[in-house]
């Protein structure tokens, strides 16, 4: 019998609208405050760092908004992204639910930080911006953000969290490629970054403190905007391509997920596959669960407070209403470097505060072994934040096996380990460590800050 | 207007036959000559080393040949592949001809070479096989091969080019990853290997030495079987799945190539891309153009001599009628490690002789500097193997502006430059030579084994 492995969309297919969660949620989000005077901010507030186009969409309540033509257009390069079925995976599990992946892997950067990226330097071409300052983790938001600058013409420098460009010097490497600047951050070019080496010479730093010196520069240079991979609504909006197109393909597939799981960085891939289908829940009456998994050793969705805090480690952003482990917090230096955030976006805190949406936390060493057997039965060697996503599919898989019941199980492969390569070969070498935090530990990172 | 970037074919439309040259080509190969009768060989010659089915392959004159379910199964966790419009590239070359690619860098390994990894590894279990030995250069046969063998529950063990195996270490781990064993060759693992090192301690080594350590081991022991990744003509066979969908691709963009492009390391990339085009001038009266482009360091096409020899250094595998630089002879150590072969395949040798096909030379500077200019335009960071047909394309386009013609050319991007980085970065920092080789000296490696 004929197996269909994966369902393709064609170009014309292509969904030509966000999906703007804001307008269907049943509790909308507190407003974000400004630092110094603690009441909401407004546009003009953001308009020194991001283009006012992104600040609309930030605050839009809309239901849909618009792709851009020229949007739409390079998002062809790579999209629509394929549905696979994994049936070799099942298959080794012999488990009885059916397991399906939208391969977010394809992109030119890797992952889906190019969904964001592309409208990103769009609108801020549209603003005649010359340059944009951003961070990067594990090196994906930024490779993605490199090509679309290189595209519209805006230069473009990245602050790389240290850890991750002493992991992935390749990483880097891509981002020249591209043409962008790349700096290991904490580092010498901002007065913050200068404050944090001299107290941690060795810190391996962390996206707060990358976001920090990036708005540092950002802010003093009139010229130059900033821009943000994850966290922000505007960022999840774009990110809802992913979902949109998965639900016309589990359609094509005959199948409604029962659950739906993404690894959980600052949100924006679990948003992107969630979305979607969470609007057949708020609408439709549908009951899908959903499902946000991040490392034990930075567990704000699990073991964070809901709270006002900063989305930077200096406290240069509006505070935001978020699940948080306290923005001073360092999280261990783990393979997934997109999930080393202290805290989780506005929108998906505010879902998971109201119960609309569920949070996991694994150990590395367990998604590193899913991951391998994915790749050894699915072909694809995944990012190492995706195995998290893998184990948390494979874990329900067998709880329903146990059960004795089969369910369609939907999970975000939201990038490949091409640049990752070395820490498998810790993990084969007995060389990962798992990290898990002390109830103590995460009090005292919380104490600091309220 | 809406641009289409990119022609997808669904999986059932996906061809499930190769198409085989052999016989619709006019004249066909001379036959492979056994080392010390230097009389034409039997498949009783090759069942040590290959299982027979591949061995029936290799002879096979019939037009069509299945491809096995199972092979076209998993050929699904990437195929069918898409053919692209380089409306970036166009726009940056402002030229007035089409330039289309083939994108063979999705598969699980990042190459074309999996086209042929499933297969023989296919093959190699139907008869029981337990265990396998081959070589790589670049790493991208190997990581090829080594997931085809686990999936199909066969022990790999890879010889990899020294030089390759120090550039690209990543590429290694993905082997690993996939459950092979890695040996960087020459090694003190086989007699042949010893001697070069005693000669040669910093040899950089070459396919043709990897050959004869994979070889010797696996002629040594009978419950092991040998595979080769390019040069022969069941794996040149397995590689026309590109064209073929190609030519259906071409054919729903209403288009016929007048130029097609492929770079040349053993034939397989340049073949299956343009094996099932250059039917169409054998039994349709087209007048399509092929060129395969070779490294100026590594000749044999443009400046090699057609004659029988050598498929590997020590001289174990069958004499075969081929354009040759000689057995002996080790290229520079360019970072295209897929294109470092001395020889050329038997059928591609044969098509050049007949003047039906072209060749072309380029240094690896200019190659980069159109790698470069293809990852900022079309995102998708190139192998350095490929940047050789980008190159070309780029001239063909260049040339047909100059006779103010427009011309619709083909190349196929044979693999991605994930593992490749280190490459881009010597060539941005001035660091990367060219190399071309005197008439001496390719006379001198000739002579040596006439």
């Amino acid at each position: 019998m004929e197996k269909t492995r994966k369902i393709l969309l064609s170009e014309k297919e292509m969904p030509t609208k966000w999906y703007n969660i804001m307008a269907d949620m049943p509790n909308k989000p507190m407003p974000p405050l400004h630092p110094a005077t603690k009441k909401p901010i407004g546009p003009e507030d953001l308009a020194p760092i991001f283009p006012m186009e992104l600040i609309k969409q930030e605050v839009a309540t809309d239901r849909y908004i618009e792709i851009p033509e020229e949007v739409q257009d390079l998002y062809k390069t790579y999209r629509p992204s394929p549905l696979f079925r994994a049936y070799n995976l099942e298959k080794s599990l012999g488990t009885k639910s059916k397991i399906y992946y939208k391969h977010e892997g394809l992109s030119y950067a890797g992952s889906h930080k190019a969904n964001t990226a592309i409208p990103q330097a769009y609108y801020n071409k549209l603003e005649g911006v010359k340059r944009i300052i951003t961070e990067t983790g594990a090196g994906q938001w930024g490779s993605a953000l490199s090509f679309a600058c290189q595209y519209f013409g805006i230069d473009l420098e990245v602050f790389m969290v240290r850890i991750s460009y002493d992991q992935k010097p390749s990483r880097k490497l891509m981002m020249n490629t591209y043409g962008a600047q790349v700096t290991a951050s904490p580092s010498d070019r901002t007065k913050f970054g200068r404050e944090i080496l001299e107290k941690h010479p060795d810190s391996p730093g962390s996206l707060g403190i990358a976001i920090s010196e990036a708005m540092e520069i950002a802010v003093q240079d009139s010229d130059t905007k900033y821009a943000l991979g994850s966290v922000l609504n505007h960022v999840l909006l774009h990110q809802t391509i992913i979902g949109q197109e998965a639900v016309l393909q589990m359609e094509i597939a005959g199948e409604l997920p029962d659950v739906i799981v993404g690894c959980f960085g600052g949100g924006s891939n679990f948003a992107g596959i969630s979305f979607p289908f969470l609007k057949l829940n708020f609408t439709e009456g549908k009951n899908i669960r959903f499902i946000a998994v991040e490392p034990a050793s930075c567990p704000k969705l699990t073991r964070g407070k809901f709270m006002y805090d900063f989305g930077d480690t200096s406290g240069m952003t509006p505070l935001l209403p978020m699940y948080t482990l306290g923005h001073n917090f360092i999280p261990a230096a783990i393979h997934a470097g997109g999930l080393r955030y202290h805290g989780a976006g506005v929108l998906v805190s505010q879902l998971l505060k109201d119960n609309l949406i569920e949070a996991r936390s694994k150990k590395q060493k367990e998604c590193f072994e899913a991951g391998v057997l994915f790749a050894r039965t699915e072909a694809i060697i995944p990012a190492p934040e995706s195995n998290y996503a893998i184990a948390t599919a494979i874990e329900e898989a067998k709880m329903a096996d146990e059960e004795g019941v089969s369910k369609t199980i939907l999970f975000n492969l939201s990038g490949h380990g091409h640049f990752d390569l070395t820490s498998y070969d810790k993990y084969f070498g007995g060389n990962l460590e798992d990290h898990e935090l002390t109830n103590e530990e995460i009090e005292k990172s919380l104490s600091e800050i309220s």
